[in-house]
C-alpha cells in the first residue's frame, strides 16, 4: 500500500507517542516532530507507510538514545498473551471448526497490546471481536474473509512462511501454528520475525518466549519496519519468501508493506486504521482474511 | 492557550481537510502539506493554535488560488441558522431562565457548521447538547459555568465587546444578544467579526446576515486568524478591546488566541477538542462558560 496524504498528520502522532513513551521531555519531544516534519517533503508517497518509522525511530533513538521504547509494553504483552494461552486454546478445541477459530484468534489477538496499554479485560474484548453475529455473517459471505483458498492453500503447500506482526500476539500466533501443523501433517512453518526493535513488533526472543520455536522455525527478515518492506530484507530472507509455497502475513503493518507485490500472500489483520478500512473497502474493526495474488489483480485492473 | 504538541499533528489534518475543501487536486494537497510540515520546525509553541492557520491558508490560497474555501459551508450555515431562528426563539420565550436558555444556546450554535457538513438534525442535536440533565448538573455546580458571575457583568456594564465565532453560530449570537437587550436596557454592544476569510469564522457579511446590525455595532478585529490574535489586531479594534466593561469571547479558536491574557474575558464555547479539554479540565463535549480574570490567576499561581 502507497502512503496516503491521511498518513501524514498520523506519523506526527505516532511519533509524538512514541517520544512520549520514551520518556523524552517536552523539548525533546519538540525536536524528534521537526525532524519528522522536515523528513515529510522529502518522503515518496510511493513508499510504503511502514518506511517512516525508520524517520520517526532514528530520530527517537538520536535524540533520547533509547532504541526500544516498546520494551516494557511488549514484556507485559507477552506475559499476559501466555497467561491465557490455556484459555484460548480451550476455545479451539471446544469450537466447531478448529481451524477457523484458530485463525480468528490469531487476527483478533493483535487487540493484546492494546489491552496491556489501556488495562482492558482482554477475554472480554476477543469476545466481542469474534462472538458478535453480524460479523461471523459478515465474514462468511465476504471476500475479505477468504478462508477456503486460506484453507486449500494450507493443503497443497509444503514450506509456509508466517510473517508475525506484534508481541503478544505471538502466543495467538502458536495457536494457528499448533492448528495448522495438527490439522496437516509435516508442514515446514518457518516464522519470520523483524530483525531490530520498532514499536511493539516481535523480535526473535518473543517469538521464542511464546513457544514457536518448538513448532517453526523462527527467521529474521532482517527488517526494522513494521512491516516487512522487501527493499530493505535480507538477502536470505528474500529468497525464502520467493520461494515459499504459501506466505501468511499478519497484521497491517505487513499489508500495508507487501499490498502491492505479486507474489500470492494471505493477509490476516485487523482492520484498525481508517486509511487501510478504505484502502481493502472494509470496516473499522473488521477481521480480514484477504487472499492477494496476481490474478486476482490482473483481473482487477 | 500556546500550542500544545498534540496541536502539531492536528495542523496538518486541518491542512489536508481544508485542501480538500478547495478541491486542490492530490498533487496539490501533497505541496500544502509539504508548506505546513515545512512550518513546523519554525513554529513556536508560544504562539497561540490560531497563528498557525496563517500558514495554511496562506499555503491554501498560493497553489489553489482560493481564499475562501469554506464560502459554500459558511453560507449554508447561515441559511440554516436563520431558518431555525423562530424555534430557537421560541426555545428562550418559553424557558424558566430565558437569559441562560440564550447563553446555552449561544454556545451551542457552535455545532451549526458540524450539523452543514454532515447533514444532521441540528435541532435534534441542540437537544442532546442540552437537555441532558448530567449536564445540567455539572453546570449549575461548576465554575466552568459561571453564569452568575456572567449575569452580574452584564448588569454592572455599559459597553460589551462580543468577539464572534462561526457564520450561522452567528444568528445564534443574535438570540443571546437580543435576550441581553432585553434584560438590561441601555447596552452598547459592539460584535466584532474577522476581517478576512479564515475557515468558517464569521465576517461582517454573515452578521448582516443574521440581523445583528439592528442590536449590536458590527466590527472588524482586523485578524485574518480563527481566533482573535491579539497582536495582529487593527489598532481600532484593540482600544476598543482594552476598553469595554465586559468581552464575551466566542468559540474554541477566540480562548486559544486570548486565554492567557489578562483583561478579564468571560469565554462562551464548547469544548470539542481534547487538548483544549485537557486545558481547561473539563469533558470533551462540554459546554463552557468560563470567566478569567486577572485575580483569578493571580490566586491560582
Amino acid at each position: 500500500m502507497k502512503t496516503y496524504l491521511d498518513c501524514i498528520p498520523c506519523f506526527l502522532k505516532q511519533a509524538l507517542e512514541t517520544a512520549r513513551l520514551s520518556a523524552a521531555d517536552e523539548k525533546t519531544q519538540k525536536k524528534i516532530l521537526d525532524e519528522v516534519a522536515r523528513a515529510i517533503p522529502r518522503f515518496p508517497l510511493l513508499y510504503s507507510p511502514p518506511q517512516m518509522a525508520r524517520v520517526i525511530y532514528g530520530a527517537i533513538e538520536r535524540f533520547t538514545g533509547k532504541d526500544d521504547p516498546y520494551a516494557k509494553i511488549k514484556e507485559k504483552s507477552n506475559k499476559l498473551a501466555l497467561s491465557i494461552y490455556p484459555m484460548l486454546k480451550k476455545k479451539v478445541v471446544h469450537s466447531h471448526d478448529r481451524l477457523l477459530t484458530a485463525v480468528e484468534l490469531a487476527i483478533a489477538g493483535n487487540i493484546i497490546d492494546y489491552g496491556v496499554k489501556n488495562n482492558l479485560d482482554v477475554e472480554e474484548e476477543l469476545k466481542k471481536i469474534l462472538d458478535k453475529e453480524d460479523k461471523a455473517i459478515r465474514r462468511e459471505k465476504s471476500s475479505l474473509f477468504d478462508y477456503r483458498s486460506f484453507r486449500a492453500a494450507l493443503k497443497r503447500s509444503n514450506t509456509i512462511l508466517y510473517l508475525a506482526d506484534n508481541a503478544g500476539e505471538v502466543v495467538f500466533d502458536r495457536i494457528l501454528i499448533e492448528e495448522i501443523q495438527k490439522t496437516y501433517k509435516d508442514k515446514n512453518i518457518i516464522y519470520a520475525v523483524k530483525e531490530k526493535p520498532v514499536i511493539n513488533d516481535a523480535l526473535r526472543g518473543d517469538a521464542v518466549f511464546a513457544g514457536i520455536e518448538e513448532i517453526a522455525a523462527i527467521v529474521s527478515s532482517g527488517v526494522d519496519t513494521p512491516g516487512t518492506v522487501l527493499s530493505l530484507c535480507s538477502k536470505e530472507f528474500l529468497n525464502i519468501f520467493r520461494r515459499a509455497d504459501m506466505v501468511i502475513s499478519k497484521g497491517q503493518g505487513n499489508f500495508e508493506a507487501l499490498s502491492d507485490y505479486t507474489r500470492p500472500v494471505f493477509f490476516l489483520f485487523m482492520a484498525k486504521c481508517p486509511v487501510i478500512a478504505r484502502d481493502v473497502k472494509c470496516a473499522l474493526g473488521d477481521v480480514i482474511l484477504l487472499y492477494k495474488n496476481k490474478r486476482v489483480k490482473e483481473k482487477a485492473s
